[in-house]
């Protein structure tokens, strides 16, 4: 069985889970509590040197992390990966452009108003603001013209996307100013076997 | 042949061109200057919705983005990307670590200090700094125990955590701090077909 170390509101530890549900995978999961200093601990650090989830032990205990890296690990061979190397490219560029472009943006935004205990950080989700509204703006014009991020079918790349984007109002961004990203997030939830971010949590049987 | 849209001292466009060298693939480097804008105008902004170099257009006209996405469209079936799951995993892995762990830390800063004109960045560089010193310790701890970063030969995730490493100094991080890591950077220069970075805007010819 997969063991997943996660923090329950991450997007991050989400995409995770949510793969391994769709493939069905079985995990148990294990929570983290990163406000506590969880992710900073020796036996954390052991698995993790860079302090952060999801961390996702295999049944063959390998110990994996970078959220993205791991969707593209369980995603080989699978109808969740594109076979064809424009496709995979495709893939592969939204999911380092999610990284970049989209999640220190509207991850963070929605983090820090999530979490307020984390400190006051007004000045910074400002800041944040326009790469949040540039990253919704571009997905909107791709997705105007494209049902899914790449090809005509579900992936990995959607995966990584819905993460934050389905809750990017708790970021402070509408999502009904973007009806087609909206109309995405619509279509994504109604994928077989689909968990929301909140029932990632109940797997935590043996 | 293969045409890199680029700033002149990017690490992220110095990945592209350094691997399109060492592959033996002919491309011609168009200068954009960033600063004056040139990457928001009109014609940039259809080959790149995102507004950022480099952008590599391949002979078959494909337009890509996303320096690390490319790194990987390009190293496919090469010796420059391991052909077993683990170790993609692992070149995965810190592919997403550099773009989201090390680059915002190590390359931003060095731009700030790059580009005065760019603006008075003292008081982000500061904030920056702990970041790169963890993304420096990370590397050394790794490197200490492994000639390159993922098994035992040269691929495309040392291209990417070279380009902006080796000139860890420009952002104010002192590399001959970390001897593991400069006895990397010395092996990964001494790479066959190797150029520096300011080599790479020498390939203008048509």
């Amino acid at each position: 069985m997969y063991q997943l170390y996660d923090y329950p509101t991450s997007g991050n530890g989400y995409k995770v889970a949510l793969l391994l549900h769709q493939l069905d995978l079985s995990f148990r999961y294990l929570e983290t509590d990163i406000l506590a200093g969880e992710a900073q601990s020796p036996a954390f650090l052991a698995r993790n040197p860079n302090g952060k989830i999801p961390v996702l032990i295999t049944p063959e205990e390998r110990v994996l992390s970078e959220s993205n890296a791991i969707l593209l690990y369980l995603a080989e061979g699978t109808p969740f990966l594109p076979t064809s190397r424009e496709a995979r490219f495709e893939v592969n560029q939204w999911l380092f452009w999610e990284q970049y472009s989209h999640e220190p943006y509207i991850a963070t935004s929605r983090f820090w108003l999530h979490h307020p205990q984390s400190g006051s950080f007004q000045d910074k989700i400002a800041e944040r603001r326009p790469g949040g509204l540039k990253a919704l703006a571009m997905m909107e014009n791709h997705l105007a013209k494209n049902d899914f991020m790449v090809g005509d079918g579900y992936s990995v790349a959607d995966i990584a996307l819905y993460a934050y984007t389905h809750k990017a109002d708790e970021g402070g961004f509408a999502l009904a100013d973007y009806p087609a990203v909206s109309a995405w997030v619509a279509r994504v939830a109604a994928q077989p076997r689909h968990i929301t971010i909140e029932e990632k949590t109940n797997f935590t049987g043996t």
